[in-house]
């Protein structure tokens, strides 16, 4: 096989056959197909698309490009949740403790924040000593040992994926539709997923600008999952505003654990609570999605969710005393008010732009080898539909220097639309997709 | 500026701006542009196009990637010519002497053969000694004492072309009509050409499988040379059946000496003369084409052409006793006829499979490092239209062994439809596009 010829067959509308894309992928990964011959394949990809066949050929064999993760031995049922980025979303924080405590043994896999959209890992790190980087008989013996691990993407699986994302990002080949799947879907295969929950994005701090384009994208990674033989569910939610009030990394392990101990905020509990009810379902600890539902309440009301949170910490070399106690966790040297600019109805948020807000205060990266300071960021209780007076306080900005403190104060109040006529609330889903 | 903004840009079906192109060009011939980022704007440029602002752009860009030859201190008025390649395409073996005899300067940069196409300087080389290898001030000394000069391309004149054309050649973005173009053309401006007469090949030995591709490629090297403020005309031309008789390397340089001297095969003559003809009169030497036709064939009637090649020869280290006795040309072991298989007219040949059959005889490169034979190859005297018997002999076969010998008196039949019904003669050229 030529790669010249492959892709010749896929700039000309062609459909890549099994063998061409399976032998594509194991000569890129093995080093054997230039850098120059995989972008020149990834734009006609992009520009003549592929059909489901083709996606489910490519994500498998992505999957496949290095280790395939068997959990079996530790777990009979292996339930993992993705979800495709957005700001303030620390939905694993409450979801993982939650689905373990219901008796279904989490393993996952997380990657770091980049761009306006945070990163678990870095969330997790507010807490000292905590470490992400566990050996795969570590990860195995905590899986068996306390039902829940929560660790960093391994170079070890799928690295076809690692390898091609790096290049896509430099080559104007991201937003396209069969490779995001293939990208999302072959690491979760490849992590030893049974079921799979996605939580997929729209709006205005999503990747997915909407509904159609996320159900789009949902559609195809659950039929992929379905080939692949794995049950999978996909939720289309709302990012037009950032979940719960917190964004910045400390701020949200805080209302992730007053989450947990029974408050926080009432669109992220409902948000995780549905995520979580999915998984619990999914993993046959339930019957209906009601069941689930009422499963994963109980684990919060009466503790075990945070407790489940706790052991996480300690053993992954964390300092409990930090979830005991949040006043140990990072705290910013400013504290200081956000007020609105203008009187009316909050109608729309730059969400994107407020997680930029973040990352400029320095709580985000603006490249990958950018440290992470874990105290800033901000508070944002209100929400689309909520009336706001010019002056009034609608949040706290956190931060470490003057300069990016007076910034905050400014670009917050811009990046919200406010209006005199009122405006409905932001559904916290729209759709559910798959495996019901 | 950032490449991956370029390539969005073209990738989302943009215009280009000139500043983003020369931005390119310059950067990526640098080497601070990587090849996998230059692949996949190819690919968005290949699937997507280019409006002729943005190639001229390109070409004048590929053209000052490197040095721009000026020869004004040589000659006032610099004429070049191009022919997109085919098979027993000799041409500019006896143009460029006729040419010169006429009194218009010819400095001329040429390539060799790869795939089924013959090369000038292959063919040169069947003479003893003779070197294509110049400096560009032996170049200039040659061309201001004999009007006449056959160089080897330089890597100092548009650096661009050759890096990206490698490029292409692997990635499936060659036979891109803007890309084309600019490569071609970019090579002819740097070589310092105030007049360009063009000659594009269709049919089944020519890249552009019909005169709709040819022109249309045609039309665009037209407007770039004008854009770029040079004359330039180009011919359609058929190349649906080897131009003359002769294929490989020693034979064809035989026909074009033949040609010279007032005899050689009458299609090639003719179509030596009018590509003669459009350079003489771009130059200014004759007012009319009819003039510059006159001209041209008083310098074969009289012999100034002949002596001009034999000239070229001797100046570049051949041996002039070759051009004088063709019998010390390179000859081969074996000489054998060809034969018709079926009666018949002649209606069709696979003019690039024809082509093959010499460079499996050894008479050109299947891959770059490839050595020549310059004895090996056919003459083929029939042309469609004509009337075969079978068993007739419709040519001779020139090979170095038994293998090649049996193959080709095979092959080359084989590439040759014969039918019972009588077919017209194909015509030499179709069309002339620009400057008249």
């Amino acid at each position: 096989m030529r790669m010249v010829d492959v892709i010749a067959h896929k700039r000309d509308g062609g459909e890549l056959s099994g063998e061409e894309i399976t032998w594509f992928i194991r000569e890129y990964t093995a080093g054997a197909i230039p850098d120059y011959q995989a972008s020149a394949l990834l734009m006609a990809v992009y520009l003549r698309g592929m059909n489901r066949r083709e996606t489910v050929d490519l994500t498998l064999a992505m999957a496949h490009s290095g280790e395939m993760l068997d959990l079996h031995d530790v777990a009979p049922h292996i339930v993992d949740k993705h979800s495709s980025g957005g700001v303030g979303d620390k939905t694993s924080l409450v979801v993982l403790p939650l689905v373990a405590a219901c008796g279904v043994p989490v393993g996952k896999m997380s990657g770091r924040g980049l761009g306006s959209s945070g990163g678990t890992l870095d969330k997790m790190e507010s807490f000292r000593g905590w470490s992400s980087q566990l050996t795969l008989e570590q990860f195995k013996r905590q899986l068996a040992e306390i039902g829940l691990v929560l660790a960093g993407q391994t170079a070890a699986l799928a690295p076809a994926d690692g390898k091609l994302y790096a290049l896509r990002d430099v080559t104007a080949t991201v937003d396209n539709r069969a490779l995001i799947a293939a990208s999302i879907m072959s690491k979760k295969l490849a992590a030893g997923a049974d079921a799979i929950v996605l939580d997929v994005k729209m709006g205005s701090g999503a990747f997915m600008p909407t509904v159609e384009a996320a159900t789009d994208l949902a559609q195809l990674m659950v039929e992929i999952g379905q080939d692949a033989g794995r049950q999978t569910v996909a939720l289309i939610s709302d990012m037009n505003q950032p979940l719960g009030h917190a964004v910045g990394n400390a701020l949200e392990v805080k209302e992730a654990i007053e989450t947990l101990r029974g408050g926080g905020p009432a669109d992220f509990w409902e948000h995780c609570q549905t995520v979580a009810a999915h998984m619990v379902r999914l993993a046959g600890a339930a019957a209906t999605l009601d069941e689930a539902c009422r499963l994963v309440s109980a684990a919060r009301a009466d503790g075990r969710g945070l407790a489940k949170f706790r052991q996480l910490i300690v053993a992954q070399g964390g300092d409990g005393r930090q979830v005991d106690d949040l006043s140990l966790l990072p705290t910013a040297r400013y504290v200081e008010p956000l007020e609105a600019t203008r009187s009316g109805y909050v109608a729309a948020m730059d969400t994107a732009e407020l997680g930029w807000v973040c990352v400029r205060c320095g709580g985000g990266r603006l490249v990958k080898s950018d440290e992470v300071d874990p105290a800033v960021g901000f508070l944002l209780p209100i929400k689309i539909g909520d009336y706001v007076e010019a002056g009034q306080e609608i949040g706290v900005i956190h931060a470490n220097d003057d300069m990016t403190l007076q910034q905050a104060q400014r670009d917050v109040p811009a990046a919200i639309t406010v209006v005199d006529h009122p405006v409905p609330p932001r559904p916290l889903f729209y759709a559910t997709i798959g495996n019901e």
